[in-house]
């Protein structure tokens, strides 16, 4: 047998071709190392500077953003509202024009004053300024809403409860006595320890629930994080004013579990209502934003997506990975989100969202409807001479189903989250709202009225502040004074703050 | 320069290390190029042998067997029940014992008397023999359903639509006519054609339902077919009797759409009403099992997925992959069918299923009530002399009602297929129930019965009976003797006519 060798001395072409064969493999693997580093660096997160705000947590996005400018610029997006045009043109949403039988379901409330659709993280604390529902604090008149309020709307709100030395100083006092103070725009400080870069649980209603619950926050993993710091906010809470004499301290209601009827079973043990609804008199609830009790329910929660894997996810600049700090909707970033997991079309994913939610608000108005009804029913039976004997199982039905709406309805996404719960939740409010009909169409029969109560003309937000007694050109003048006159104050006072700040480093 | 063969003269060890690297790679792509013919072998379907059956549609699945052994040795695998026995021991769930407000619900109509969750194809001959829905025909007594109600019961019916010549003289005369013709089990004649052994729509109804949509059956995709060919039994359906005079003709209810409301609206534009309620007067409607129509909603449709990729999934055998036509609930077979696409644990997949599934029945359960309520308080209003200008709203909202109650429960697989959709129509039924209570309270006020009506004592399948008025004991019976005399000669006589065609050939 013959030699390699020898073989390539008779016939010069082989070793050629085996030689060209090795180049090009080579070659490949080259290619393949290459992309393998490429990958490497792209995975690698922008390097991490130590923070050194000793003086104070600081509040202020920009001086963070010094040393996180990529972040910081994806976070100053959340300024744009452009995306809202496609709505009414405006980049809010006045919520009751768009549903006037919202103004009759929180008569009496705050929200049947003014609802708009939140138009992003940038812009609340003037929001809060702008609400009717504050008011209009000017000298000794006090605003209708207590500083709690303040608690998720800024930076600033860490800062403050550090220097006063406990959550309930900062609880404590109304609202426009912390105008002066909240000024940033939430960002920085409200998710992150400065010096580690850690995700950071800011707000004490969060701790304080994990606590109730036995559970460790400490323990949690970081991708638990990236859905626990927008827990902080994005919860069902209420005032208690109970723990701490005369101060209306934040609470989550979990202590019997994250649903709808753990949280409705929690406040009844407690009697406690956030209002009496001035034509039922029923003794409400109001829903806040369940965003995250809802999500917790959902199959992207069971599969372990965290809020920021879809609302903020990843994203490639220069060759660095880092977090988009442009908090919004999926919809609006589709290919960094959905299409992460999901390889469909973007626009068959964005129609599936949308066909979830068109089926649930279906019967989401359908209720409201029926509650609107139910309200103006028992109104029609105090006003004939009802005994509180009669009413007080009805008026408990109406607490009932008016809660199973609102959170169903205030939960951000909710229909999208968990469409299955969120139909669940609004099933449960109709048979609950059903029962308070019934029982009031045989009061009123007894009371001699045996026909059907005539469903008000509130087709538009300004008849149904009418029918519900709102005097909303006063309302309107004193915010406007407030917001000439008071808030500029503030923010020059804020101002002058920050810059002696910046002299004493 | 020196040449490759200069390089590899002075160090032949370089040479070498060429002949081996090069010897490995082509090793490699030898293992590579094995294993993309191995796959290509997997992927061939089994020799389709042409058949030929010229006398007549072959009912008889075993002798298509005799070709196609791997389908019918998994077609037969439908006999197996074993996997109920999780359940009560039992191969049939006894729906009235497990829910006794069915009786109430479905008082007037068979399935009162008798309703079981069907066995799997095998048995859907034994199965209909056994109900006491069919009846005890003996001698010159009828039964109570017409022939049309074998139709998807074997493959003995195409067979009989032609050897018969038409549809209508199938559907036409009473069900104990065909008795001694239809006895072979649902299998290879239903849903193939024995010649391209190619998908086939053997029902008349789906092809006539397509050409009122205007629709071509013939242009439509093989994965289309692939859910059509059960979209042939799997839908809703009604016995028409204006169509051809005096015959139950079967017919879908399609025209206006395949939504719930469209076939609502169908059903309510012609006057059509399966029966009238004994209790409430109300002139019902019994929905089928809108299965098709249901998966039609769903996100898996959307996505293409057809009814055989989960109910009869791709196996292989020997090398050889075919289609599993062991038709059964993809939860018994999730490697095969749900882990295809889905990556996750199987017991976590089963758990996301009866979630959905938990969380829809809790509201289904309670519309049941509340209709069963309803036919009760209308029968009070009845009996305390209502008027028929009183009830005939209140008899429209208990029909629409219970339609769509009745559309979502009968629905194989519903609530895991289209979940949100399903929980859209529970709660418009919500809806309905609510307004025919609260007109009910009203009508019952005036005829002076101002107080709740008593919710009827049917704790168990044999007080639900007996408080609708049934003589059970008779009808068993009945059953008992028309199983003992009547079948077994049936059976004598489909033997005789098989054994004679054998024969023939």
């Amino acid at each position: 047998m013959k030699s390699v060798r020898e073989i390539i001395k008779e016939k010069p072409i082989i070793g050629w071709l085996l030689f060209i064969g090795t180049m090009i493999i080579v070659f490949l693997i080259g290619l393949l190392a290459s992309s393998i580093v490429e990958r490497r660096t792209e995975a690698v997160f922008a390097y991490s500077p130590e923070l050194e705000f000793e003086d104070r947590i600081e509040p202020r996005n920009e001086e963070w953003g010094k040393y996180f400018p990529r972040q910081y610029q994806s976070l100053i997006e959340t300024k744009d509202t452009s995306f809202r045009s496609k709505y009414n043109g405006s980049s809010m949403i006045d919520m009751l024009e768009e549903d006037p039988r919202l103004v009759v379901l929180w008569a009496g409330y705050g929200f049947s004053k003014d609802y708009n659709q939140s138009r992003g993280h940038y812009y609340a604390v003037e929001d809060l300024r702008n609400t009717l529902r504050t008011g209009a604090p000017i000298g000794d008149k006090e605003s209708p809403m207590p500083n709690t309020c303040w608690t998720c709307k800024s930076p600033d709100v860490p800062r403050l409860i550090d220097e006063l030395g406990s959550p309930e100083e900062f609880y404590k006092g109304s609202w426009e006595e912390h105008g002066d103070e909240i000024v940033n725009a939430i960002g920085c400080a409200d998710c992150h320890d400065p010096k580690t870069m850690q995700l950071k649980i800011t707000r004490p209603a969060l701790l304080e629930a994990f606590d109730n619950m036995d559970k460790d926050i400490n323990q949690v993993s970081h991708q638990q994080m990236r859905s626990l710091v927008c827990a902080q906010c994005h919860v069902e809470y209420y005032f208690n004013k109970d723990m701490v004499k005369g101060v209306p301290y934040l609470k989550f209601p979990w202590d019997n579990g994250m649903t709808v009827d753990a949280a409705e079973e929690y406040y009844d043990n407690m009697g406690f209502k956030d209002w009496t609804h001035p034509l039922s008199k029923a003794p409400m609830l109001k829903a806040q934003h369940p965003g995250y009790e809802l999500y917790q329910t959902s199959v992207h929660a069971k599969r372990g997506v965290s809020c920021a894997d879809c609302h903020m996810p990843y994203k490639s600049e220069g060759g660095q990975k880092f977090t988009d700090h442009h908090i919004q909707s999926p919809l609006n970033n589709v290919a960094n989100s959905c299409q992460v997991c999901h390889r469909q079309d973007a626009n068959e994913l964005i129609s599936d969202v949308y066909e979830r939610q068109d089926k649930i608000i279906q019967n989401r108005d359908e209720l409201e409807k029926q509650i609107v009804h139910a309200h103006v029913e028992a109104k029609k039976a105090w006003d004939l001479g009802a005994t509180e004997n009669q009413m007080n199982e009805i008026l408990q039905h109406i607490r009932h189903a008016q809660w199973r709406w609102d959170y169903a309805a205030a939960s951000h996404g909710g229909s999208f989250h968990a469409p299955v719960e969120v139909s669940r939740i609004i099933s449960t409010g109709m048979t609950k709202i059903q029962e308070a009909r019934i029982k009031l169409a045989r009061v009123l029969a007894d009371l001699g009225h045996n026909e059907p109560v005539p469903y008000p003309d509130i087709s538009t937000k300004e008849k149904a502040q009418e029918f519900v007694g709102l005097e909303m050109e006063k309302l309107n003048e004193e915010k406007q004074e407030f917001l000439e006159k008071v808030v500029p104050q503030w923010i020059k006072k804020a101002e002058k703050r920050e810059s002696s700040w910046d002299k004493e480093s």
